[in-house]
Order: structure tokens, then sequence, then C-alpha cells
């Protein structure tokens, strides 16, 4: 069980990771930018909430993802060199999986480490929006969480349903898996369909 | 006397989530991406306090803030769908106060903790400046630290102030009380008549 | 031998402070709102290691740097004042000195501290890239990190020279010195010649 957990969380250091080497790519980095920017936005949110719940940082415990966010630039500049032109929504679904992943996972190692559930859900929400936003906000990109499709809302929603599935009594597998699942259609069907909530909206007036 | 600090930390984290919920607003997003961004902006300075600190992060301790948080951003988009239209001032104001609170609040949490005076004020000026750095970093704003209206000077002021009336052998209560006062009274001042000190420029020269 | 480490951390927290205040000259902030960018700048990619590492915040143990900053802050506002007019590579050079002590002192400093070489050298990169990152965030001016010359590559270029010298079994003294000078002088060319590594980039088309 514990090794289903690693292996998503894996796989969101990787999704991640390559959301940060295609912006790198918009860019023009040299290829140890694209190494840096990369790490940002795949160990960002993680750090955060390690610090947070003062608990000992995931890449110091295991450096393993050090190399993994190493390969995944790499194999990102060798790989897409050669066609050059790739969909602008790469990096958008790229962008999705690890919002998903991170918010489940995140959700669910504050809850292990016995935070109130208030809590584990600000900390799920936390994993999973900042490293795209410190990537966001080191290239003077508009944040996603400031655009009008649902985004913040799918990361509250996956760490919800965890919260959920745990309290239904679901195997932690099964609640991990459909959580993350949920979190994941939401965000996915947004960038297609552009789907979005009734925004709220302020005109401000330059007069008191 | 804790009782009172624990109601102006409260209050703090109420105008800050405010003056979150209203620059989301200017960028319609969706109800959770305004209930985030008031979070960040509300919980930012005093979590990177803590973190710096070493002790236990206030809202993990303690979650009711969280739920504060909740309920100002939900009370915020219910009240102000209506007019829809707002002074541009108001999140000036709200912002104005979270800084004079948490100025003062940051200070005295640090010296609490045992922290030297110098420490203390930075402390102090980080936890009054952080949320709303953070709030306008990530929308793209530039920071209110930038402007030339005084602002570091009030955050430091109140800081200082509460030291300088702690040595005096002042009460905790009134120590707090005035020193936020000071603080506002200054911030406010400058808003309104756009008093500003004089200002550090430099001009720069292209060739060396 | 560690009195020459805390000579040059102080060194490299006054050129980092230095380069705060000259970005806060092109805004001409008032003399406070200098001292918290410069503060900013010389202590935000320390902190964060720190945090990260879960040791003492090195500012907090010794608040001398605090004053240091200060008085930074008061002399580059005070001897600048009169010619008004700077060369702009001051900020670049100021900066290329900060990027490569904080790098080796970082990578040194994770080390002594029984970090694995991986970690060592990232949390050398970040202590390194850090505070001129926030520094440049917060100006929202696009981060050194974005710009084609070599950055992030000098800063790996230190930490993995450092690494290497000790591996070699030089003393710490020599090994500091010369990581230092190697990375310096990467930079400070880069910087001249405007030497950059081939860049990766990617065209993304709008169209899936």
């Amino acid at each position: 069980m514990p090794e289903l957990l690693y292996w998503l969380d894996l796989f969101g250091v990787v999704v991640f990771a390559f959301s940060g080497a295609l912006m790198a790519g918009r860019y023009q980095l040299d290829p140890f930018g694209v190494v840096v920017l990369s790490a940002v936005t795949a160990i960002g949110g993680g750090t955060i909430r390690d610090v947070i719940l003062d608990t000992q940082v995931f890449w110091i415990k295991n450096p393993l993802y050090l190399y993994v966010i190493l390969l995944t630039a790499i194999l990102t500049i060798v790989l897409i060199r050669c066609p050059k032109r790739i969909p602008k929504r790469f990096l958008l679904i790229a962008d999705a999986f690890g919002l998903a992943l991170f918010a489940v996972l995140g959700t669910q190692k504050a809850m292990a480490l016995g935070a109130p559930i208030s809590v584990s859900i600000v900390m799920g929400t936390l994993t999973g929006v900042a490293g795209g936003m410190i990537r966001d906000v080191i290239c003077n990109v508009i944040p996603l969480i400031l655009r009008q499709e649902i985004y913040a809302t799918a990361a509250i929603l996956g760490g919800g349903l965890y919260v959920f599935f745990n309290y239904l009594g679901w195997s932690e597998n099964f609640s991990i898996i459909f959580a993350i699942l949920g979190a994941l259609k939401l965000r996915l069907a947004a960038i297609y369909w552009q789907v979005s909530l009734p925004a709220f909206q302020i005109i401000e007036k330059n007069d008191v």
C-alpha cells in the first residue's frame, strides 16, 4: 500500500517537472535553467507542505526525487528538441495531472501525520497549487489559479473526496485513486470545455 | 490578556482575508479561487513567521482561523455581490488594518518566544508585509511595498513602538493597542494625503 | 577556518543587500522600503535553506546580519545619492558575487549538516538563487535566472566544484575559495561577453 503512494508521488513529480521544463522552453533557458525551473515546480508545493507540517522534507529524506527531476528535464529537452512545435495544451494537461495527484497525496500525508481534516485539505490544496504557482510567478505568467477555469476547486475537491472516501471506510488505495480521478476529471473537463463556476466580480470606483 | 491578542489576531485575519477576496474580485475568480487567495493573504505572513521561528504554525494549532477565512470570503462574495461597485480604497484600508495589526502582533509573538529585539521587529515587519506581498505577486500587481507611500515604514514603526512601550513598562494590552494605533494612523495618513518620505532614486546608465 | 566562512557569508550578505538597495532605487522607495528589499534579497535564500534543512535560521542565531544589512542599505543611500547615475551593471555584478558566494557556502553548510551530495548542491543553488529571485519577483522584473546568460549553471558549478575539491581532499578553505572563484568567473564572463549555453526552445501551437 505505501508503494502505491510512492509511485503516484513520483509520477506527480515527473509531470510537474515536465510542465516546468515546457515553461522553460518558452524562455529559451539553458539546460541548467531548465533543471532549476523543473525542480522548483515539482518539489515546491511538497516542500512548503513538509516545512509547515514540521516534518522532514521528502526530497531530503529520499534524494531519488532529485534524480527523477534531472532525468525528466533532460528527457524533455532531448525528446522535444526534434519536433520543436508542440500543442500548447501539453503544459495545461501535465499541470492538471500534478494538481490532482499532489492535492490528494498532500491531504493524505497531512492526515497520516495527525492533522485535523480542515488543515489536511488546506495542506493538500497547497501541495497541488504551490509548485505551479511558483513556476508561473517566476515566469511572470498569470498563475493558472487566477484563470476563470476551475482550478483551486479541483484541488479542494480532490482533498475533500479523499477525506470523504476515507470516512466511508474505503481502503486507502481506492480512496486515493478515486479522489485523484475525481479531481483530474473535473480539471480536464474545465480545460476542454472551458467550464467555469459563476465568477465573483467587483467593479471598483476610484472615488470614495 | 492573551484574549485580547487572540481577538486582534482574528480581526487581522478577517481584514486580510477581506482584502484577498476583494483582489480576487478583480480577476473574476470562482468562489474557491476567492477562498484560496483570501487564505494566502490572511495566513501567509504568520505562517512564514512561525516557520522561521520554528514554532508550531498558528492555524495548525488552531484550525478556527481557517473557518474564519472561509466565512469572510463567503460573506464578501455574498454582501458585495449586490452593489458590485465599491470604492477602490476599501482594499487599501483593509490592507492597512492588517499591516498594523500583524506587524505589532508578530513582534509581540517573537519577543514572547525569546527572540532579540532586532529579530522581533524584523519578524513583525515580515508578518505584516508578507501576506499582502504574496497576494500582490500572485495577482501580478505591483506590491504595495513598492509604492511611494509609507508602507514598510508603518510596519517597522508598529514593531518599534511595541518594543518601546514594553521597555517603558506599560502593560501588555496598552503597549499592543497603542502600537497598533500608531502604525495604523501613519499608514492611513499616508494613504489619504499621499504622504511619503523622501525617496531614494537611482538613474542607471546603460554603459560602463 | 570557520572564520573565513563567516566573513565570506557576511560579504555575501553585503553584496546582495547592495543589489536589493540598487533595485529599490529604481522604484524610488522610501528609506525603510529600501531596507526591507535589501533584507529580503540578502537573507531570503539562506532563510529558505535553513528552514528546509530544519536548522536554526542563521540571522536568528546571530542578529549581527540584520545590522549589517541596515548599514549597507544606509550607506548605499548616502553614498549613491550624489552621483545619482550609476552604471547598470553594478546590480548584475553585485548579484554575481552574491550568487557565487552563497551557492558555495550553502552547499558547504548542507554537507556539514550531513546532507547527501545531491541535496547539498540543490541547497547551494537555492541559497544562491532564491534571494535575487524574490527581489526580482517582488519588483516585477524578469528574474535573472530566466535570462539567456549562464546563471543557474554558475550556481550549480560552484556547488559542484566545492564537492569535487572536497572529494580531492583539499583543505576546506581552498575548496571554498576556488569553488567561489570558479562560479564567479563563469558568471562574470557570461555577463561581459553575453556567453550562453545552447538554449532549449519550444514553439507552441494553439491547436491540439
